[in-house]
């Protein structure tokens, strides 16, 4: 059964930021977003989490395993090394769309994000050790059938990324609407979702699905775990024997 | 009118790297990632050009101002201090489209982004000075209006997320298809493109079509410069009038 | 009474790679390793550990409650993110100074720092939990008095440095040879110490040491904890007191 | 001749910010100033300078090349992304030596280091491009013969340290009060420094000194150039040629 616990990181009052006293230059903020995100991919990652870039302001983690001293503690070393501040919802359920929408309900019950007096709440709990097991986190890694041949060495940057875009964007609200799971672009031709424990039918229609709405060929590799790192690399493992097999689907289903 | 230098950065033999000798874990990937990817802005940043992160493995710049020189530095300071080395190819254009098509050609032609033998290109020409003026470079800046009240506070994360994707996707898609524009989400609700030199009918047409296709409503700062730093910060400045005059284009158009 | 868990980062065969092919930019060399301490300060400092830079091709980390798989992970994060790999030795004993000697020891019995062969040690072993209690890790805070009255504000900024280096280097030598401990300059006016539990005569020496030797003030915070974070933050408290009533050594003494 | 540009850079009223509202962990003050200065070194060392971490509050660099205009950017790309601020002191001079006082003069001048309204200071100018030459930067890089065999492979870590330290100690002084030089230790066992144009014999007097009060036995490559980069790379190509040909002294002397 799953058993996701996801985390959604949300910077306070970033936006009002942004623009005061005047506008700030762009790569600046750029830089600062993706060290800030390589840093709680870095803090998670190495506690057995993952997490997603999203839309910057706003990442979403699966943090199976992270405790509430944890997340107190990247706050603080945000706090300490950022001119900005976070705001985390803790949330949990059998499917990773419920555990989502529990963290995002912490943060907004708290304030709005763009409330000058809203500042690092820590919302929600994480899994007790006695709610945890070993196949709590069900993680599918979906990736493009030949995309250099077909795509980045054929058409031109833009064209490809277009394309990679469409594809990912139909596959992530199939995953979501249909599924109760959440996909995450994590660059190159590859997204990453976290996911209820689904069977080899369900993979092979998402797969269909994306091929007749957006005519793009996916495989996945599909795997279980206690953390998100070992449903993870579960799943990257599988995706392997995909390639080798030229089969479409993997893993634990 | 538009002289777009664009510069495509490709991470060379990327995919195999990741797998060899097995799968490495996605969380020190995206670390890797973004960290790569904030050094280039910062590079460029304060060289007055702009990157965007597009796929990770496959970056698109803008880089007016930046000379030959400049791009061999950063690819040294990488190859320096990264596992991976990265490819460069220049192309220039009186509309942003053709610029990168140009940049994209001079990295298919020197090979395959995953030919192992092919490491480091750096093809293309910048600019002359003395073919740059002082309005080279347009950027429109995008942004959802108040998108905190209607999506971040509102709908969980996710659902927000997907909202604000689909109104990316549209507005990318209608920009490079009909204007020759290149759209890129920079985070946040907003999105910033490399434009030709566009007139507030067009401006108005695109944020009709968002809102047609994508239920999506949107404001607009242009602005044009010697760099992409110079027409970024006008965009924003233009951007700021939108907010103050309730207006939904300002700027040089 | 003092357990310290002392752990030994050694960058693999760093000096031929510095020059191959040839010498590279220093500057990259620079932004390269700090980067690389940074990381490892991030990683052991959210667990509870402090990493000193040292050299910064042999880093002198306090890992008391990392065990061997921490190790492990943070030893693979920095191959899948570095062009170069580490080596950890991992020491143990009442005295920090022995306990380094023995984490030492595990790198030098597996080859030569810079053999080629030898990439990605991983020696010696973590306390066990049942050999950990509540005062493991003794932590000196130790700071200049008035540094910016007396020296940063008066003198240019490397007869600064001069001094506090002079002051700093009395300070460590005396701590190592007299008392077993490892000081470590960390920026500022600022030594943080690894010690065995002291009494305050022995503070109280220490800085007369200073004192009489190279002319330097100084004042101590001392704490004791489970962790190098518990101690480190209990010292830095016991500091702040120095400063509030005018002693020189405060805390667990 | 020696033309040196120096630029001190100081964190602004850091002691305070470091115990506000209570004392922040060391692990993460750690990170921040490493990251803060590998960016300094990312920014100035693209732009052909070297930077040091020396007190890591206080940071010298040779700046030969950046304009005002240069360090104005980096100021305000660190005000956008970190908790502090950081103000510059600019200053030239045929010696190294009075380059730095020049440049701290101006900090000096502007108020306290600890001044809570002190913010941003940017004083001093850098040189004119008329008044700049080929041969206005001269550095030495100094480096001790076989480090690994006779230290780190054979003594404990520390006192590895505490060795390459007081011949890092002893070298800095003599070359600052004797020839107006400025050396700083730029890990493993090297030092860099910013000289004025020396001959022969002085190095060999410098190295005899440093055999003499240290007991260390050195080498060093000097290299001239219109920056620090152009310098530096010089000075490590001749101190290859020491290696190759078992040398002391190698380069432009
Ligand atoms: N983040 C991430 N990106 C990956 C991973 N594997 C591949 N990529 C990216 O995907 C791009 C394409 O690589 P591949 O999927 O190996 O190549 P392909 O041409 O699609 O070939 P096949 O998938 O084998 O059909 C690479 O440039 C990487 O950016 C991964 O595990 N994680
Ligand atoms: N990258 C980037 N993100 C920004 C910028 N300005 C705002 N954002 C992001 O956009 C989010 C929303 O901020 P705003 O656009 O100010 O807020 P809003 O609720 O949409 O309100 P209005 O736009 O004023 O209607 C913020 O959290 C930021 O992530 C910017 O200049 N650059
Ligand atoms: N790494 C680190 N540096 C610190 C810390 N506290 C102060 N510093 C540094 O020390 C410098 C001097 O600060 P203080 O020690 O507060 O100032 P002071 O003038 O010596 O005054 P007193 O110590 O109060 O007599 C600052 O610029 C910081 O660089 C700390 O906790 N950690
Ligand atoms: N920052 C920096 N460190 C270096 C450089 N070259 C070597 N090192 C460091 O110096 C250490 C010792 O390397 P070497 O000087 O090559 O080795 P050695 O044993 O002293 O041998 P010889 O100098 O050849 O006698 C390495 O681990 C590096 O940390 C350099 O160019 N820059
Ligand atoms: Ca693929
Ligand atoms: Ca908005
Ligand atoms: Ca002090
Ligand atoms: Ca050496």
């Amino acid at each position: 059964m799953t058993n996701a616990q996801i985390t959604l990181v949300q910077l306070d009052n970033y936006g009002p930021w942004t623009v005061t006293p005047e506008p700030r230059r762009e790569a600046d903020l750029q830089t600062m977003q993706s060290r800030l995100f390589a840093d709680l991919s870095q803090f998670f990652g190495t506690r057995d989490g993952y997490v997603f870039f999203t839309r910057f302001d706003n990442m979403i983690a699966v943090t199976n395993g992270a405790d509430l001293e944890d997340h107190a503690r990247v706050q603080e070393s945000i706090r300490n090394r950022y001119p900005v501040t976070v705001s985390l919802g803790i949330g949990t359920g059998a499917s990773p769309t419920d555990a989502l929408v529990d963290a995002t309900a912490h943060l907004q019950a708290a304030g709005s994000a763009q409330d000058a007096e809203r500042r690092e709440v820590l919302g929600g709990q994480p899994l007790a050790d006695d709610e945890r097991a070993d196949d709590d986190v069900h993680i599918a890694h979906f990736d493009v059938n030949d995309a250099t041949g077909k795509y980045t060495d054929e058409l031109d940057a833009f064209s490809t990324f277009v394309r990679i875009e469409q594809g990912y964007a139909s596959l992530m609200r199939v995953l979501h609407d249909e599924y109760g799971g959440l996909g995450f672009f994590v660059g190159g031709d590859n997204v990453v979702a976290i996911v209820p424990e689904l069977d080899r039918a369900a993979y092979e229609a998402v797969i269909e699905h994306v091929r007749a709405e957006a005519d793009m060929s996916l495989k996945v590799g599909v795997g279980s775990g206690h953390t998100a790192t070992d449903a993870g690399l579960a799943a990257k493992h599988a995706l392997e024997r995909c390639r080798e097999d030229g089969t479409i689907v993997e893993g634990d289903v």
